[in-house]
Order: structure tokens, then sequence, then C-alpha cells
């Protein structure tokens, strides 16, 4: 295991702002970022960018070019698509780039704008992240796939509809005084349960929100850190990815999500630790139930535990393991292709002490992020640690 | 420089089957080479796929772990989309991926479907692949756009639509016995100068079509090669990608492709070689005058003379360095996420003497692949070697 100094992170606000394309929100993360580590475009190696529907929100694809170029930059750069872990998949080739030898720094990150859609429009883009032959055509959407996940879930280990709604509580709390978030503001058990339904057993507060954002960071080798006294405090650790097959119907169970626990085992193995060792996590909750699924698929609990965990508040930033410190997908904000890379900027905020919510877990050493697309047929999570 | 061999490829025909998915697509020419190589689904460490509009001709995104369901894999797979030089990109990170020995055996490959759109959806499809805001608002489509590039070639260097016409009758000869070509008839300076026009220099025949197809190889380590004996005759030994700003009006020379002249730069520096060391080409002619901004930007002729050698037959099948010997884009056929990886495995069945072009280069050790995205603002070019 090499690990990875993450020299500089940054983040647009999320929420809407529809009036901005892509590019101009990348180019924002990405120049916070260059700012945060010391680093300037013509020290970028190769760009990894993460972006989901832009054929469909802004008629625009090819946007690896084009995402460079509004950082700056003539590397080589690859956009990648992996639904809403577009930007985990960045990150994680640009680890992998760095491990090689092969490039010194590489900016990695991912943008979306979605909020120029109507409901109707963003809903079917976000379906072209599910299979377009065996669901889709059959009426899925997304709402309705992890519908589907949550009661299955129930119906295998209990739980009920106010078991998530502690979920979105905590998230909207954790948000509460996170200038980037969407959602800034508290809600109470009964403001989730008469929400308008979604997809029973969701209500609307059980769904994140169509969102406007960017997301980038600077990774780059130990050596390069130290020859240019950069002085990062946090360092990528773990990385994994899996797939899994891409319908709900054709996996072994509704109620699991074994490309997050692929994807897990390789990124603690990567960095030679285990669940127990994770002080802070950025889960995917794009659902509530999503974050039971993710929290159980990572091995922090055990299979029906989850949601229990939820209940008795565990999960909270006073509890044994808190999850989602931003916000979460929930109340942060959710523009896809920024999603998997602005959890590896919150959660360096976090671990390096100037984030908001950082005085509540100074002691915090070790985060993982686990960030995964469609309905979990793709996932990636790393692990991060605080540098000696 | 570690060699990277290829251990199978495969390759569907090329051409109109718009019944067929990407994803089927993609299938064949994976099982075709797994047959090839002699390994099995089970083999496959990581997944790179090339696609393009698959959101926009199949409502389908995240085909990445679509992809690999289709191939039998549930290895990591990550989707790249890179416009015409998708699986060009994804046949580098295999190669990078490969290299950094983390991954024994990558699967990397594309398929697109588009002859299911109408030519006006295909048409504003293809468009996605250039600047939403700067070009195609302008009204300008690919075929515009490359006219505009050919002009200013004319202008700068001179040459004619007659000098054109030759490249567009040597890859049509080229492909008149290759069974995976879409087109294998000949044609004549006639049919190419009487041709309806499409965008002035250029006539139907300067063209490359609209296609369905898929193409597929396995890229392995040496130490798998041996371990496995799998005996493979040809590897990939030097591999180079770039970018360019995305939009026409903000590069220096309109007549110029300098993505591709830094990737050829990269690729030969990784291979330790030269232009003059490259005995054939599979370059990126999606219209014929492309097929001259790539040979003078790899460097096989001086700036202004790659029209030159196309008029005195250079290029052909008997000349000196005989391009395009599949067809190219232009016979062969153009379905655009596969276009990269299918020049791989064409020219790999023509270093190992086993395509129906071979005989005539029986001598051809050294072989180049040139992919292009865009108006090249993306570019990626593969040296391979025959295997001592």
């Amino acid at each position: 295991m090499t690990r990875v100094p993450i020299a500089g992170v940054g983040m647009t606000a999320f929420g809407r702002q529809s009036e901005r394309t892509s590019r101009d929100l990348f180019a924002e993360a990405a120049s916070e970022a260059y700012d945060d580590a010391g680093l300037a475009p013509e020290d970028v190696d190769e760009v990894f960018y993460g972006n989901f529907m832009g054929e469909i929100a802004e008629r625009q694809g090819h946007s690896g070019p084009l995402a460079a170029e509004a950082a700056g930059v003539t590397a080589p750069a690859t956009r990648v698509e992996s639904a809403c872990a577009s930007s985990g998949v960045a990150v994680r080739h640009g680890v992998n780039r760095i491990r090689s030898g092969e490039a010194d720094v590489v900016l990695v990150g991912g943008a979306e704008r979605m909020t120029n859609l109507s409901t109707a429009e963003g809903t079917a883009g976000l379906a072209t992240a599910a299979d377009a032959l065996w669901e889709i055509k059959a009426g899925v959407t997304f709402p309705g796939a992890y519908s589907l996940m949550a009661n299955r879930y129930f119906h295998e280990y209990g739980g009920t509809r106010e078991d998530l709604a502690h979920i979105a509580i905590k998230n909207h709390d954790n948000a509460l005084e996170n200038d980037l978030a969407q959602f800034q503001r508290s809600i109470d058990i009964d403001d989730v349960l008469t929400a308008p339904t979604v997809c029973s057993p969701f209500g609307l507060y059980d769904c994140s929100p169509m969102s406007d954002g960017g997301s980038a960071a600077l990774l780059v080798s130990e050596a390069v850190a130290e020859d240019r006294g950069l002085g990062p405090d946090v360092a990528i650790v773990g990385s994994g990815q899996s797939s899994d097959r891409m319908a709900l119907q054709d996996r072994a169970s509704m109620a699991r999500t074994p490309a997050a626990e692929r994807a897990a085992e390789t990124a603690y193995g990567d960095a030679g630790i285990g669940p127990d060792d994770v002080d802070i996590a950025e889960v995917h909750d794009c659902f509530t139930a999503a974050e039971v699924f993710a929290i159980e698929a990572l091995g922090f609990y055990e299979a029906g535990e989850g949601i229990a965990a939820a209940r008795r508040g565990e999960t909270t930033i006073d509890g044994e393991l808190p999850i989602n410190l931003s916000g979460g997908l929930k109340a942060k904000g959710h523009p896809v292709g920024a999603t998997g890379c602005g959890q590896i900027s919150e959660l360096t905020k976090l671990l390096r002490g100037d984030h908001v919510n950082s005085p509540a877990v100074a002691d915090a050493e070790m985060g993982l992020t686990h960030n995964a697309g469609g309905t979990v047929a793709s996932c990636v999570v790393n692990v991060l640690e605080v540098m000696g």
C-alpha cells in the first residue's frame, strides 16, 4: 500500500444554481483545490473527471477535455461515468495513477448540472443509471428501485419508516451549519412522516434532492508533497471499486449490496485496516435506506443491525460512529457527478480540522467514503487517514 | 517501458445492425477475445469500456457495469467517454493498469449503437462531442467543423478535393475483402467527386458512416502470458494521450492537431522509437481530411506534405507507409465507442498475419493506432510491436 496525499480539495456550494454550467462549477472547485494545495494548473499531469448526465442536461459529452480546459490544464483528461459514483471512480483512478509512479499530480473531481431540468426530465435522466431494457421499460425509477430494496430489507430484517426517519433528521442536523450544504435547517420526525409520499416507504425527506455542484481534489505523490513542501494533512491509504449485475432482479438479494462489500474489502485490505478502525464515514445516502445498506456493507454493522443503529442514534455526531457529518447526499445535496469527490473534500476537511463539524470529532484519524452508482451496480470505497 | 501483451482481440462486423444493443455487440466482441486469448471471464481483473452516446441512442448510461455483466465479469468496471476516442482511452487505461502491476488481465473495448437513430438524431448526438455553448449553438456539426479545418488546411498548405478523394478510394480498396467492414466495394474518383455534397469540400465519400459495432481486447502482464502459456504475438509498447481546447476557435491553428502531436510524442518516447520506425498505422479518418491531419501530427509527413503523400499513393497497401489497411473509419465503419479498440483489433491481426491484408505487409513489425475525439480535443496513440 502506497499512500496518496491529498494536497488540496475544493467544493462549490451544492444546491440550486441552474444558470451555471458543469464546466463553470468544476472550474470553481478546481480553483479552490489549487489554492488549497499551493499548486498551479501547470503542475497537473493528468485529469479524471466525473460527470453523469451531461448529454441530457447540457447536450454536452466529451467533457474530460472540457473540464480540463476549465481548470486550465491540457494534460491527458478522461471523463469517467459511473452514474452517481462517477467522481468516486475518478478519485480511484487518480489514486492508481499516482501509485503507478507515472504521475506526480493528478486533478480529480466532477460536476453536475441538474436543476435546469424539470423533475420529469431529471427523473428520466437519472433513470439512465438503471437497466434501460429490464428496469426502466418496466416503469422503475430510482425512488422506485430503492423502495423495492427498502421494503425487501424490512421484510428480511424488520424496521419501519420511523427508523429511517432518524437518518434524515440526523443528516439535516449535521448540515445545519455547513455553508456548502443545500439544506441548512433542522427537521423533526413529524416533518418526515407527514411529508408527501414519493414511493412507499419513502416520503420527500427520505430522498436526496436534485442539485448543481462541483468538486475537486489534487492527489500527489509523497515525493512531490515533500519536495514542494505541500504539507498535506490527509492521505488516501486504501481504495476499492467493484461492480454488480445491473438490474435488481438479477441479484441474489435486494436487501444487500455486494458490490459495496467487495469494494470495502479491497479498500480495507489495501489500507491494512478493518471496519473497526474507521472513526467517521461519508456514505452514499441517496435515500435514507441507502445509508442502512451502506453501513452494513461496510462491515460497521451486521446484516439487519444498521437500521437499529440508526434508531439508537449510534451514527449521530455524538455517537460511536458518526456517519455523514457533511449532511450527506440527503442534506448536503447530490449533484450526481460531483458527489463522490465531494465526499473526499468534506472528509478531508473533517479529518484535518477545518470543517464546521470537526471539533466534535477532533480525535478522528481514519475516515472512509462510500460512493455508489445506480442501485449499487458500481461502488467505490476510499480510506483516508491523517498523515503522521 | 513495460510492454503489455495483447492476449486476444475481438470485433463484431461494423455496419447497420440496428436491432442489436451496445451490450450485445460488446458481448460478442469480448467472447471472441476470450476465445482468441484462451482466457475466461473469471480471469479478468478490471474492465475499461468505451461508449459515447448511449444516453442518447439507448437511454442507457452507467454502461461500465452493464458491459462487464455482458462479458460475464463482476470485476471493477469503468465506462470512459471521450467521444470518438472513447475506447482508445479505454485501451490506454488498461495498459496503465497492467503496467502498475496491480492487474494481470484487463478487458478493454467499447461499443456503439447508432443506426437506430435518424440522421438528424445521430448528427445531434454526435454534436455533443463538440462545445455545446460555443460551437453547437452556432450551428456547427461535425462535418461542418472538419470542413472548416480542411478549408483552412487548403488555405495554408494547398491541396484540393481531388487529393482527398485518393484517401477515400484507398480506404475503400483496403476494405474490399475485409468481412468486418461496413463497405466492401471499390469506388473511383468519379464516385467521390460526383457524390452529394455534405459540407464543402466534403462529399458523401469523404465522410465516415453511422455504424453499429463492438470491439474488445484482453491485455495481460508478461508474467501471466508466460505462466499461462498464452503465446501472444503482439504487444503494446507505447501509449500516449493528450487533450486540447475543446472549441476550434480557441486553437492556434485549425489546420493542426497538437493533441495528436503530444499523444504521439508520449507514445514514441514510451516505446523508444520514432515515426520512421512505424511500418503500418490505423488512423482516425472520420473524414478524408482527418487522415491528412493524422499522418502529419504523427510525424510521418511534414506539415502540408500529408496531402501530397495521399496524392502520390504513398499510403496505399503497396506504398511506403500503408495507412488504414482495415479500411479505416471511412470504409470499415465508425461505431464511435468501438472505433479505438477496433483499430487495436485490426492492427493486431495485421501484425500477426491473420488479417486478409496481412500478406501484403508480411514484414511489418511495428504498428500504430491514432484515435481522436471531437475535432481532436482528445487523442490517444498506441504503438504495437510483434513480440520477439
